[in-house]
């Protein structure tokens, strides 16, 4: 029960992946390949094997286990102690033979970082569909584009879909390149092998057999000290509440109640207020802003974390574990409300076009510019521009009727200015189809 | 069960100070204190106050209100709810009245910083009072001063242990500061406290009302936006973890295998490695200074939010909350790490003074320096310092050989040369006793 | 020439306050007041100390200085080395006596702070004039209030001033107690002050002396490895930003062209666009927001630095200087552009009023609950309510229309609804003009 | 002069890869390749290109420009602005046609990034051939493994090597693949390249043939709002100052007075104290530790601004500029620091074999229990080794003595239990020679 306090992942299962019973979990499943891979070595006999595999969560005492973290700055010591009571007694002697506790840890936290990727690419891709149908839907329904949160010039919702597209494809790129380079971890306690080469050879060949068991990449060299595959995972994670929390932003913005151009769609109880009944507030937005505040800080402690000393630090791999957790989590809660938040949008071209037209022509002035800067000059035509602008926002009058004849009125129609929209539009869309997402 | 990549608190007690119950049960302290504060203004009848303060945890569900942070963004709207269905159903109407979810969640937030401040604050003190015992038994014991990793001139372990007390009794001012300073948040949905007022006069006393019966310092204004208290905290626990970090840093070295000049103490099991029967650990220290790293990247969200737009923002507020959790826990779970490694902490006299003798007297050149500058010039004494401590480490001699009787010997017993490490320590000392803590 | 990436205080003049010639000159005051404490205590002859207080940074070599960062981790070295050189012969032998290189440099850093504290204050305390000027004028213009992007239910445009106000007079609080906490940092090489007292008698009170003349606090003990200092300055910078930053971020929102109830004054060439001739950015506001996300990861290196090793750390103490430098100029720009920020602010009610009536009424809707619930019973009341406002937002009625004869028709009326907000923005007045800031 | 509070990378060159003279040089260089791309298109003149790119840095006014920073929120507008008035007349209707601020500037920054990146995978190289030299020359040299501080079990230096070679090498294989990925950005005012397509057809082919121009990589989609080549470039800075990092660290512990196991080279006044003669620190490695310490908390601003509203974010997009530049010259002196490092690193074989024998054979632990648990039972065996390990620390025996004639002697030799120390080694050095980096 710890989900009150964390929007960016409550009730959307991200929890499960990467609490206690999983982790427990997978060092299990580490423990089991270990076995079963010095077996094939002829380290320990096949029946030991079995044994250890026929432990499960249930048997251990997770109490027990967290006083041990305290006593030993490891969940590993008292995890191990606690298989070997569980298991047949005939194979205790076989349990975590010539292993240490970061072989264990490292690889049980890869194994639920492949778990989360994979529940992430999955909520990315489905994201993607919906902005790929909004690309579609709208490719060609222009809107006020804006920086520096003033009306520039016009867009299309169609490309602003499409940028929200090719960011998650973006994401969903690394995601994968992460998930495939997830490596095994075994090194034994300084990262030299010999204790599993002391129970008999073949040492050499054993993270291979354990990585193809458990669906995780060979290591080059044991990674006890060099952290490359951990920033490798808080990049991927990175880019993709990055990538989510760039379409929350946006929503944020556009789901205003002066601006609104697009509302999550309204369902009973979604976006109450506990104290306004007419409160519709665009929950999975926040939900995934929240994610996307969050992530880049507890990135911070992983990358930090890339320098330690010694063969195993004092704090720098301790200090990743948590981070790592609340990342991994964080990243599939925002991916889990961001197929929410995609396939819940509804447009509003209507109101887009109204608001296109609220600075009565003025968004259309760099236009103007380009037609009038080649006949006066450049700097005569944007003179004359910010004065006709000007005079316009006094009157209230159109910037067309400032103007006057000397400007083609087609040229002050912001629905005509919306350059390569499409075809940019296009591409992203191109680009989710080609590569078969 | 979510401790077991929390060695910063697990098995501390930390955890269950900021868990979903200790929340729950602080935002039923908040509705009660609300409601009982509006039974003294007249808002509503004696007895609806006297029935809400009936409810407890075990009436509330948590997984409903779990889910409902998923659909509202936030956990307020759901317990509301099951608050009212719980109550006797003559006061559901008074429940929450006039009230919004960021008064019921930032004023429980405030208590749970409240009681982790109160913890932390005695375990401070406990650790101040186990370094001042140090300070008092070893306020002359010679030891090397390193800096940049290398031996510099000798100091005393008195002086080492009397700038930690230091650095403690800092965080003890700065955490009494932070808890007396934490404010009720009454404001109601924008901050006009406009719906209590709604309902009956004197909603201006309301806050401090409340703010009394909780134990919390009343608001000059609401502070829904303007999240001054949210800073301090965070820069108060920063304050803590950052003292206590120096700590657990220099025991860490302190403590490596070939420096031995404390150890923490042995207990069967504790700092027990899964691989090497020898190995005893400095858990404690490892534990302290696995919150200190992870403390400042959570404290990043806190001062980021600070900046959020609107009355109440999207994501700003909701990314707090967490983060908040996290480094409350952190920081109450390296202070009760600290108290163990403080209390168990071995100092070996012994061992230091063998360690200040391993540069042979050139620990002691800043002091041959002092001598011999005013006699040969500045310069030229440097360079014969220089010269002669480079003869002394090729040739394996003595300092005081190399110098010969240009130098009194007695100049060169690093024992002798701690300068004002006394007087200085006793300050430390003085500080701890004088001001009571 | 460094400012053309530096939007957060370009052209400020905060880059002044802490550059390179600023660094010298405060080392060069620091190497002063010591020798002047020095002979005051007999350790040096007054000539020296005057021939000391001759030498200007234009007698100094920075690319010297800067070579020996390179060659021995800190410019210090080299430093002394050239005002070694360029001091009266007769006084080289007296130069940085005793002295070690962080004592030098920690206490020039901390004259960096002084300066840049004063400027920083005076630049709040300006903001807030402005500020309390818009409280006054606009205690009671309604606006709507916000949440989670939404129209909420009213407030003032008084109270949100106030609310920025508040927020700075609290930054204005801890800018002054962190500018006079700011102590002199004086150890000698690993905090006994062996070698100053290895030069005469008095060094215990050598750091009282020259804190004294150098306008800085007392230190209680040297603190080269216990840096609550540091952390101080870091809480008081983050402090402001965050503060200016919330405004910068409101401003930002209601600056929108859709919102548009705030405007930055316009003047020529301000705000402008290289591409588009209508724009008016908002540029201040702008400026303050980049600093406001960029002051806290720059932080977040100075509260890790808390946790260094030894009596100087490797990596931990110099990693502080360049992000404290950033922190400040920062902090600097972001206080002189939010002056530029808050006194060209241009408010229109007229917009306000107008945005306030957008929902038609729903935006009371807390109100006409507060009415109905105690007639039909708060669930009752809440769901006829949300079906009213669903009616209207479906047909474009007004609310009032909608709900008919049974709510009085002034209860509908948004510019009624501000609750207290005038008296809490006539708080925050009166704790400017009350404690005279 | 701004180097002097910069230990990351004062002195080494990476100043100027990104100051404000590479800044407008790059600047430059983007509207030469915009003007001559536009000019094969036919949008203006060959003789238009021409003069423009006979404009050069020193024909603009930096403070001009600076000043405009706080005029525009950016450097782009002044910088066209002086870029107009310094090219030939007739050329100046044709300056920064149909472009935007965002257009040159990102582009600029990529082509620092460019420049930054081959600095370092050159000085990575360097390194890494280093430090194959030292995995070649001590492929075999035994010397302690350390977990948590304590001795562990016996490596090599040669494996140690070998890690940090292998953590370069990742660090080459992600600069070069963002190098290769840094994309052109060509959007216009809103990303729809709009203007450009109005001074005359052919604008969707336009980014593609600037790129070319500048040896950056294609856009798919204008980028203004799509952060990933940022994140990107972040990802790589971290991945190498976390490498470089991690050997600094080590180099820190293992050149500690009481290890001494590896010094740095001794060059005159290099490592030197203002006030100790003894003195010769690892300044190197403290260097790189420096960088490796600013480095993640810059990255952070960089992956917060894929968060950034609308077609271009107030704030978002600013706050990237600073905290760029400095990861990119922080990273780029870390890497040339790293050279030195490496370079001048002198390992001592023998103080590696006399620390090897500290604890008389405690070391080995682990590999006499692997041999005695097979015959006693797993748990017999840790606790017999448990005891003897305790008395001959308690009585300074060695543990073979106290094992007696039941384990056979050569294996408590410390350097015969290096496991696979040698055949790992290999498998960097392979990886060094075979992808020919």
């Amino acid at each position: 029960m710890s989900e009150l306090l964390a929007p960016a992942w409550a009730a959307t299962g991200a929890g499960a992946l990467v609490d206690d019973h999983a982790l427990l979990t997978a060092m299990l499943d580490v423990e089991v390949a270990l076995a079963e891979a010095q077996a094939e070595l002829g380290v320990l006999p096949e029946e030991a094997a079995k044994a250890i595999r026929a432990v499960t969560v249930a048997d251990l005492d997770p109490d027990a286990i967290a006083a041990g973290v305290r006593e030993t700055a490891n969940p590993v010591v008292a995890f191990v102690a606690g298989l070997t009571a569980a298991v047949d007694p005939a194979a205790a002697e076989y349990v975590h033979r010539g292993s240490t506790s970061q072989d264990i840890l490292d690889t049980a936290l890869m194994l639920l970082c492949a778990s989360t990727f994979e529940r992430v690419e999955g909520d990315l891709l489905a994201t993607a569909a919906s902005l790929a149908d909004q690309v579609r839907t709208h490719r060609d329904t222009p809107m006020a584009g804006r920086t520096l949160t003033q009306h520039a010039v016009p867009v299309t919702f169609g490309l602003k879909a499409a940028t929200w597209l090719h960011g998650v494809l973006d994401a969903v790129e690394r995601v994968r390149r992460a998930r495939a380079a997830l490596p095994v971890s075994i090194g034994g306690a300084a990262g030299t092998l010999a204790a599993y080469e002391q129970y008999g050879p073949g040492a050499l060949a054993l993270p291979d057999r354990v990585a193809e068991k458990l669906g995780l990449a060979p290591q080059a060299l044991p990674w006890h000290g060099i952290r490359t595959p951990i920033a490798d995972v808080a990049s991927a994670l990175l880019g993709t509440t990055g990538a989510l929390g760039k379409i929350a932003a946006d929503v944020l913005v556009l789901s205003r109640t002066e601006i609104g151009e697009v509302t999550e769609e309204r369902a009973p109880g979604r976006g109450a207020s506990s104290a306004m009944p007419q409160k519709h507030n665009p929950v999975f937005a926040t939900l995934v802003a929240t994610a996307a505040r969050q992530l880049p800080p507890l990135a911070v402690v992983l990358f930090q974390s890339m320098t330690a000393e010694d063969e195993r630090s004092s704090g720098g791999w301790h200090a990743e574990w948590q981070p790592l957790r609340d990342a991994l989590r964080g990243t599939a809660g925002a991916a889990a409300n961001a197929v929410r938040m995609a396939e819940t949008l509804q447009v509003h071209p209507e109101v887009m076009a109204a608001n296109l037209r609220l600075t009565r022509g003025a968004i259309v002035s760099e236009r103007v510019n380009a037609f009038l800067a080649p006949k006066l000059g450049k700097a005569a035509a944007k003179r004359l521009l910010a004065e006709a602008a000007a005079e316009a926002e006094r009157t209230g009058a159109d910037l067309a009727g400032v103007l006057g004849a000397d400007v083609p009125p087609g040229l002050l129609d912001p629905a005509s200015y919306t350059g390569l929209a499409g075809p940019l539009a296009d591409r992203a869309l191109a680009r989710f189809e080609r590569e078969e997402f």
